[in-house]
């Protein structure tokens, strides 16, 4: 028997580890500091309220004898998957079939899992700095990936260079680590890309929710062309605050056909074989989020998180400090002053302002000298930290 | 770019597609026929109280600042753990550590997502009938499989034979479909057959809590050696009725390593990096099944279902009918009288009787001659099916 030797490449990730232990290190040599995190990938807010009661309606129904659900849908429940088309057409003016649209447990699971379908052979295209699971699930199965950097230079967005070849390619916009979003020209490239070079855009959308700029697209399929080149992977996790209640959602066009195969139909039977969809009670809450009151009451949540994003931009300004991100995204990439590294300034804010960020530097080597904040703590918080930020670094 | 071609060879499944036509044929027909479906596989009892009241809770919970729940552990939340981990212990005397347990949306999920911490080149060991996910999850990946007869000779429950060679075996012990049930001395056999031929076995145990005979182990750790050569598959959706609730759990003992890796090590890699946890409110359902008050409750499902296995094997006495399963699971492998084929025997079941089975051809070619039955119809539907099989076939 043998085990899957590419599990040996996998490089083990130290970065959240590290900083746990330095902040741990921290609290104990200053035991009166109170700190702030700022560097938490997770949301805060609560479940609104049109959520909180679609799942206690379920799970009312599922009590009953008329009211059970047994296994549904693999790719989810019909009255989800129509609120999520509906959203789509509001949200972006984009048309989808239904059967195009597949309910999952999350992003996460579906970025990993859609790899099943592709042969190992293809070269993946991840950018740096980068969200690790692209590249772990690819190293999983021993996928060669090649690196686009992501700079100064290119504002944080990468586009296609003289000699590019890649099979894969991962694009997340808003991104993250950067914050940095993508517009419809430059979209378009991207796509004109895969188009002619038969490749796929694997679209990570999962913040598109935080988009406020005409310009950015919330859906790759905004994008001419993207309905035979591109797979969107998206969430309720970051629009609705659902990174504890699990659902996701994952577009394959009917149109994207790779070695004169259906992708639809291969994930289509993916799912079947290794998935049962999702919890009925989970799919009811994700619709309610859609429905008029459901959708006020999540643009409540993100404006309270936009509100903080405001106010650390405004203080990055007045500093002098250069950022991405901030606009169409929770996510702030900010340039380390004085040509600090990224963890000689991950430093200097524990020490001096009692704030934690993440060092750029984990999430890819072109990450070094940047840092990312997010807006996801309180107001107060978020109020103080930067406060304490304006008066140690003025 | 390029597909996974081995999606090309996984058989297309006709079986319940043609089920479902030949009903339809059928009551197109004859539109004042009372059909009744003893093939269903899925449970049909409401969740229990407990289960409704804890999705409920949590419900409220994440509806506030303060029992919000935003990210949780990948392999789930210690509560669960603990609670999985009594279960193991009261039922089966079968101790585990809390690392041990994996927490996921269903045991189909992991029985599929299992495979990525093996090579491809593993020889794949299923029983023919068969359960069809375990084959169609390893033709996808292109792995070899070879299959072990299970028929009267061998009562529906096959051993290794003299020159059998397999690294991974699949052994689904209350078995769907046959619902025969190896006892802890032949498990014993089987697990030795792993230990000194370095191979892993993956025991399905997801109708464990239908097993009343005390010589049938209801986890595969009762055996011993099985910390060193077993990962077990389990889920909630038949013990509790989750099948559309979703939550399932994966054991792998710290003890078992193969090529010099914890395979608990790689599995919990597996998970943190292409999933994200079972949604909090589920989590906190699952765990009321486990307590004291929900365990009754689960007890009184289980009880329904068992008595009408029991009225549909006393039908088959009577008539004289040869059958497996019935005691010690939901699933009644019936042979076909008078030698007529699965799906003569449907047909003629469906056409004198108004009575839907499952042919067992449809689950390998060694299911020919056989035809699935299941215990999860109401009380009332499941005599009268049984009423008319005795009227049509005494």
């Amino acid at each position: 028997m043998h085990i899957n030797s590419n599990y040996q490449n996998i490089s083990e990730t130290y970065l959240f580890s590290e900083i746990a232990a330095r902040v741990k290190r921290y609290q104990e040599e200053n035991p009166d500091a109170k700190i702030i995190k700022m560097g938490i990938g997770d949301v805060t807010r609560p479940l609104c309220s049109a959520a909180v009661e679609a799942l206690k309606k379920a799970a009312d129904e599922m009590g009953t004898k008329e009211g059970f659900k047994g296994y549904g849908p693999e790719q989810g429940y019909d009255f989800l998957k129509s609120a999520l088309a509906s959203y789509y057409q509001k949200t972006s003016a984009v048309e989808l079939q239904l059967d195009e649209i597949f309910v999952s447990d999350g992003a996460k699971s579906d970025i990993g899992n859609i790899l099943d379908i592709f042969s190992n052979d293809n070269v993946i295209a991840v950018t740096d700095p980068v969200y690790p699971v692209y590249v772990d699930t690819n190293v999983m199965a021993g996928r060669k990936i090649t690196y686009i950097p992501a700079n100064k230079d290119n504002g944080f967005l990468p586009m296609p260079t003289e000699g590019f070849e890649a099979d894969i390619i991962y694009l997340c916009s808003p991104n993250n680590p950067t914050g940095a979003a993508y517009t419809k020209d430059q979209l378009k490239v991207w796509v004109d890309y895969a188009n002619s070079h038969d490749a796929v855009i694997l679209f990570d959308s999962a913040y598109e929710a935080f988009v406020t700029d005409p310009k950015v697209p919330r859906s790759i399929y905004a994008v001419e062309g993207a309905r035979t080149c591109a797979i969107e992977f998206c969430s309720f996790s970051k629009t609705a605050g659902f990174t504890g209640t699990r659902c996701g959602y994952t577009i394959v066009p009917n149109d994207l056909i790779r070695e004169g195969v259906k992708l639809q139909k291969m994930w289509l039977r993916r799912q079947t074989t290794k998935f049962n969809g999702v919890s009925y009670p989970v799919q009811c809450a994700a619709a309610a989020c859609l429905s008029k009151e459901g959708l006020e009451q999540i643009r409540a949540n993100l404006e309270y998180y936009k509100y903080n994003a405001d106010v650390m931009t405004s203080t990055f300004n007045e500093l002098g400090w250069p950022y991405y991100g901030g606009t169409n995204s929770p996510y702030i990439w900010v340039k380390c002053p004085d040509n600090m590294s990224s963890w000689e300034f991950f430093d200097a804010l524990l020490g001096k302002a009692n704030v934690v960020g993440t060092p750029g530097e984990g999430f890819g080597k072109s990450g070094e000298g940047y840092l990312r904040l997010t807006s996801f703590n309180t107001h107060g918080n978020t109020m103080e930290a930067m406060r304490r930020i304006k008066e140690v670094f003025k």
